[in-house]
């Protein structure tokens, strides 16, 4: 299955695994790298100095290509290009923000550059910035997600009629069959997070992995809405934050507060079920088992092939 | 292309227009019905004489399979029920309710019924409750909406695993792509709205169809999000809603007091763009011009042939 994702990431198989905060370090990158597919560090929950250890961890680790996700609204932005322009990675995911000036650099040094967004005006311009590809991520989507709520089915197409660069699909693809629904609207990859979340090489809490495994189909939530909307699963703590927003609204101020004291890494990294947020998308219904990353690579591709050969 | 649906409504292509109000009269149904796809009469804005009266119309006009949709949330549902029975409908959708006690007179009298759901607990009672199929929409939507805002790429999949009456996906879906996708997903049949909505048999007002070609990804959005929730595009009369909502929030009789007013009307039937509410899914972003039903089935089918020889 060769794409022009494929051949810019120099990767065996269109699967890339979404950079997810506290699960994804550099065993899972490993390991999904490893299987043929694209492991990304989700720099998102790591300070400057403990990337750089993650980083020469799996460079020491495995000669696959890998990549490193970057959320842009991050205060200490320059100084996680700095730790990544220094330890030479060359695929650099980012996220949450406007690509633009930070772009300049990374490509200066060779690195491809990906950027995601939620509707077609942010792909427009994150083409027009340079940047190699595009991810485009749907409303189902665990954790960050778009103000405009356009979900994957009705977003991919769009995108891919409007920009050259080529498309990765996110958002609701946890099996073969949201793969190949992805490669029907015109994307050329799919990137994959909430599966990955719950493998074994996951950095994640068993509590997490295992609430992924049990959720069913209605089970997440959107809170903070109108301001940096986040899915995760319904717990104690995001019937709080909804019922805060529904009696008194929500200012940034006030998610902030809520949002910024630890509570992802409470949740998915300590496993507080009262506390935490468990972020995590629409497709953690189809997720039925914790495997090996590399299990979950081979599947995706077998029932890739499944679902082409029921097709009509 | 033959599939459980195609036999079961006996039609020649897996394609179902879906009822709209004031968009789907036996003009539109009787178009897609003589095309070779299932035209499907919108009973939600009619009275029950004036439904027989277009029953009779179609029924004269076309001895191609034809349905009726009716929202079970209608005051006098009884009354369109016996108006169908007396001109022996023999396919009925039923969406906006529990179908429960209404399905035994209409499956008592040889009718197909089929529910629209948008979760998978509903697409279980309603297979329990002895509908033939399901209809699972998504998020993406134009008009009322599921309250756990599951999108068609999440949803499909997870009621097609959970059900074994066959699906019918809808909810984003406006081209080849979006209906490859759907199938690659596990439905057995598309229902596609906007497109049809923009059609030159459609009822609607020419305004409201030139905003349809208009539309773009961002512009539809969510209104009385946590009581019946509606999408339609962004105009005057929806951002009075959403800034009411924000500020003093939403009670259902409030809902009633200014959704029930006649709007759909306005919008969609009388193109006031002010006052009315034009209803339209995320996929109207897709649509690019208006053509005759007839033109929609066959380019549905023309661009899911191209988009499946693309496939890797």
């Amino acid at each position: 299955m060769q794409t022009r994702i494929t051949s810019l990431l120099n990767i065996r198989f269109p699967i890339i695994q979404a950079g997810m905060v506290w699960v994804s370090g550099w065993k899972l990158a490993r390991a999904v790298s490893d299987s043929g597919a694209l492991g990304i560090i989700g720099a998102g929950s790591m300070k400057p100095e403990l990337l750089r250890e993650h980083l020469q961890k799996i460079k020491a680790a495995t000669a696959a290509p890998f990549g490193v996700n970057v959320p842009l609204l991050r205060g200490d932005v320059e100084e996680l290009f700095k730790v990544i322009l220094e330890e030479n990675v060359t695929i650099v995911f980012t996220s949450a923000g406007h690509p633009g000036r930070h772009i300049e650099p990374l490509k200066n040094n060779g690195c491809i550059v990906v950027h995601v967004v939620a509707n077609v005006k942010q792909a427009l311009k994150a083409q027009e910035t340079g940047c190699d590809a595009i991810v485009a991520e749907g409303f189902e989507a665990g954790g960050h997600n778009g103000v405009d709520e356009l979900t994957t089915l009705a977003l991919v197409p769009q995108v891919a009629d409007a920009v050259k660069i080529p498309v990765i699909a996110a958002g609701g693809i946890a099996d073969g069959r949201g793969m190949l629904a992805a490669f029907a609207l015109g994307a050329e990859a799919v990137q994959v997070g909430t599966r990955f979340a719950a493998t074994a090489e996951s950095s994640a809490h068993e509590l997490y992995k295992q609430k992924i495994i049990e959720a069913k189909d209605g089970d997440t939530i959107i809170t903070y809405r109108n301001i940096v909307p986040l899915r995760a699963l319904k717990n104690p703590f995001m019937a709080q934050v909804q019922k805060e927003e529904s009696e008194k609204g929500m200012t940034r101020e006030r998610m902030m507060e809520l949002h910024a004291k630890g509570r992802e890494r409470k949740g998915i990294f300590e496993g507080d079920w009262e506390e935490g947020e468990f972020e995590m998308g629409q497709s953690s219904g189809l997720v039925k088992e914790i495997l090996p990353a590399a299990e979950v690579v081979k599947k995706l591709m077998s029932e890739y092939e499944e679902a082409k050969r029921k097709l009509l």
